[in-house]
């Protein structure tokens, strides 16, 4: 079984194995202060031209997201999110658990516009009885979305200006950023997202490494004390070279974007190939993940070789499914894929 | 100016307010455990054949849902409700500040079905991601609504019934109850829903006291602790007769069923004079609540003697809007509205 | 039994009660918008001498101090206490349930003195370490204390500074002020108070009211949506003019200070009798709380007519107690302890 | 520079390194459910002598503590654990992050006894006011304590008969329990643990790997959802194989315990070193944390070649300071201070 379900089904990059066997007997300060933190910190800053940004590197992606969110918000203050958003829907209520309710914007694909979170600000506000409801503290997007769909430099920029003007910061989750970034026709490059947002993180887990994500805090005013959000949500590693060793092998360098992008091209070759099919997708992704609208006897015959996620049932003989790639897809699987889309009746 | 815009303008009625003077220079234990505390918990427990339920009385509605609902559920547990809920809408969060998701569930009139409950349970077990999602661990209603509507006894019974079958305790919000009981055509009795839900409250702030509500906590195994969880949530008054002795009067001969059934009254009639003038009603609302559509020039002309809640925009011309009545709403003033009424062009 | 176990066994100040009785009928905007609230404020704000601060009214004190200290707190901040204060024994965790730890300080007297704040603040931020501990975020104080002891002008404006110099808002839990403004020997007013700290609040439940406390907010930078808390809390009342009427009662013409000084009066008789008699007492306290520690058979004897707290055990053969009195004490229940004391052999 | 200063200095057991390498490229399923992990809690259960027990890996051991403690208690409910606890002092508040109070039991040593717990759970229930208390609702222990100190068979079966009798569940944090396991002198084995306790946890980042916390449920009724809590706390790592390969490697074949009698007999070397010298200790450990009294002078001149952490300044000339060893502790390092501090005049 070839597995396409997901972008984490293996370890780590081959760099960041070996970086780690190297490294392995030095003995280095605990809790993200050891030198190789602090070089992928360097190379972190340098890739998003913003010298003044502080970067700390987490766990996971649910950890990095209530850790960003409780440190931002006050008690009577919610996420505004997309209804599709990790944060909404996939996190079993991380976000609730530390006291703040998410409030949902209506999505089809996964992104949401300025004028949503415009028409909520102003809904809340205008609301004479506004104390009597969660007040919007900050906005939530993920880049690319869970859909694999992504903003546009222009809409990111537009979302942006809103959010300055209602005095709510920006928050994006990048847990595939490197995917986003490298997404068939994207105009938005690290530096822009740094600039249009006030906290982002840089997904490590889904690309390239065993686990972790480097947050970046470019607003200055959101920078105070975050070390003790993180110990408080227990991100802090005892070990936390492992964190800085990794962001130091993925960013030295650019390997990165390199990988992401492999993970991409391996996308759009799939893609095609059910385009060529005939087949629609249910999102309009140019990101590695893929939702393929298929009827149910071809999940059936490609699911005897391939694993795939279910996504969502679109009538009596139609599901659409995901298909991912990653850093780690080999490009004899995705040919024998297909082929075998090719081969379908 | 005539306030028709809530149900909570005036005082208490002139019983309660007499009792709490002639009692006032009694001396009695606090938190609760006095002797009118103690009365008016068997006058509850005779009114609602529940010999063995457990009383409580706290302070207002937001503690009281949120002490009940933190209560039951275990934090990674979350409480349905419909979209409009109170909960969900109209307590700044303080649900979601306990640490839990409210999950919502589409209504238009504010009541939500036994086969949703039913639909979202399932939905909920059968998929493979589950314990990345908020659990489903009780389930809230509000009756009458807060769009005025109420749940007819065969709706409540198979409400019961899925919850029960699912293992989710049902929590009913009766800040409105008398008005729901007291309902045109209602065929609910109050041991009817002690019957049919594990924990629900009476409310008092509404319904003629001064400020308070009755929990009835029916199922045995709810019942532990939960004057712990009142103090926790504050609603633990150190003079708990002034609750009592509110309870107190309002069961001990059923004043509480009577000043209902007389802010019933009084919204029928007002109900009849909008419906009379070819008015449509934005909710079917058989309580105290009244929610007419009404043209904008219409809501100038009323809204020089009489106050109206605004409620949503229908469209350039109309608005809903809600008269309430309660049971202070003086005879005279519904006429002198219905004359208006009738006086409109 | 005559109770002088605790300071809430009676209603309300007559006064109050007719207030409540004269205003039943009037038509009010809810939520502590009204006039009442409204006269209330001007007079408490003329009282403290402090023009601009925001003043609200709650419930109760666990409340009030969830409330306040929740706003103030960001999640990796602590509330600094003595080991004795009210938030750290005796709030079933209220303070811990909005996700903050009371740090506390030793105290024998209930009071804290401003070197130990300073010590603890040195302590913690001299600690390399300090990141995976409690940062301090406020420092809270009962005046009087719950032993009934309270600060000089000269202590409390020694903590003021020390917590001003190290950033950390000076929080007064003012649950029995008025018995603390009235204590024999005290230098402090009420704009001393107001004047020293950031937010405090005035007790209303065992000072007269049924229930209720004014909270006063003098530091511009914790007035930002407080409401919202209140409501997050279920701390606003629909019929917030039960609040308002209670404090436009209790300040419009003094009448707060003079029910405090007539329970202090009441106390000292009591406190003379037992010192005159030989006996000593657990606390220095010169407000409404006595703590005599007796043998067990004067125990015994005084338990027959008056109802007291027992507070802690002493040796096999004494334990100290407590008997307060309050704005609502008979003069003649009092004469007629001291009889009883006098008496005693 | 030689770094004793704690136990996570290096990265992991060259065998976890490997096993990563070889298994690198394997694909396997996400969140814990992969062959690694299978493999490794068949290992644990064998090594447990827990044929029933749910094994679960977490990431950390704040993140382990915070998720164990808040999926068992209620929110009224506190987790009782020595003054000197981890989750009381080094956790920035996590535990009250959950919203629950930590209540602590004096202790010099780091241990606490069965007659405090015992004590302090009558204490409670004696209390007519215990309502407005945090109920004990567990008991926390570290073995060996962060002193590194451990309790011996008879003080671990007494305290585990008394938290049966009081049903207050046994939590034990084992961040380090293999040094605890090979300590000098003492008589517990793994199994005894799983026996006497409700839930623990076996620490692998002190212990071998580079991250990663075994957390062991032998109560049944404490199995329920934890996967969900898990999720919530952010501890479900997507490629969870990389703590089910560290483990199965730690528990194949012994490697945990062999690493851990290492890094004691390391510290037993050193031990006996100051001891000769004749410096004194500031706790009785036998474990791999060693906590001498030394001189300024001294520290001063060890201070060159080798990093300690500070503990306590004991007098102005003196101070207890802490050496630590670890599985990856080198002979020639020991040796080398071994010489150094023979040379001390």
């Amino acid at each position: 079984m070839i597995r396409f379900e997901c972008d984490y089904t293996e370890g780590a990059h081959e760099r960041i194995i070996k970086r780690l066997m190297q490294t392995n007997e030095e003995q280095t300060a605990g809790y993200g202060l050891d030198d190789h933190c602090e070089k992928a910190r360097t190379y972190i800053r340098t890739a998003c031209r913003a010298e003044n940004a502080d970067i700390h590197f987490l766990v996971g992606g649910t950890q990095t997201n209530t850790t960003i969110i409780a440190s931002i918000l006050r008690p009577h203050q919610g996420a505004v999110a997309a209804i599709t958003g990790h944060i909404a829907v996939h996190e079993t209520g991380a976000i609730e658990a530390t006291g703040h309710k998410v409030l949902t914007l209506p999505s089809d694909d996964g992104k949401i516009q300025a004028h949503q979170v415009k028409e909520l600000y102003d809904a809340h506000w205008n609301d004479v009885t506004h104390e009597h409801m969660v007040q919007p503290g900050l906005v939530y997007i993920s880049h690319p979305t869970e859909n694999g769909t992504t903003y546009s430099k222009a809409e990111l920029a537009a979302l942006s200006k809103v959010c300055r003007e209602c005095g709510l910061p920006l928050v994006i989750d990048g847990a595939r950023l490197g995917y986003g970034l490298a997404a068939a026709g994207s105009d938005l490059s690290l530096p822009d997202i740094a600039g249009l947002c006030d906290v982002f993180y840089i997904g490590g887990t889904k690309v390239g490494a065993l686990l972790g994500e480097a947050v970046v805090i470019t607003n200055d005013a959101l920078k105070k004390d975050f070390r003790y959000m993180i110990k408080q949500n227990g991100g802090m590693l005892a070990k936390g070279r492992l964190l800085g060793i990794q962001f130091e092998t993925l960013f030295e360098d650019g390997l990165y974007y390199e990988i992401s992008k492999h993970a991409v091209n391996m996308a759009m070759i799939i893609r095609e190939a059910f385009a060529e099919k005939g087949f629609s997708f249910r999102y309009n992704s140019m990101t590695n993940q893929q939702f393929p609208i298929l009827p149910n006897e071809v999940l059936s015959i490609l699911g005897e070789k391939y694993s795939y996620s279910f996504w969502e049932k679109v009538d009596a003989k139609h599901s659409a499914v995901r298909f991912c790639t990653s850093w780690a897809t080999k490009k004899e699987n995705v040919e024998m894929l297909v082929n075998d889309i090719k081969a379908l009746r």
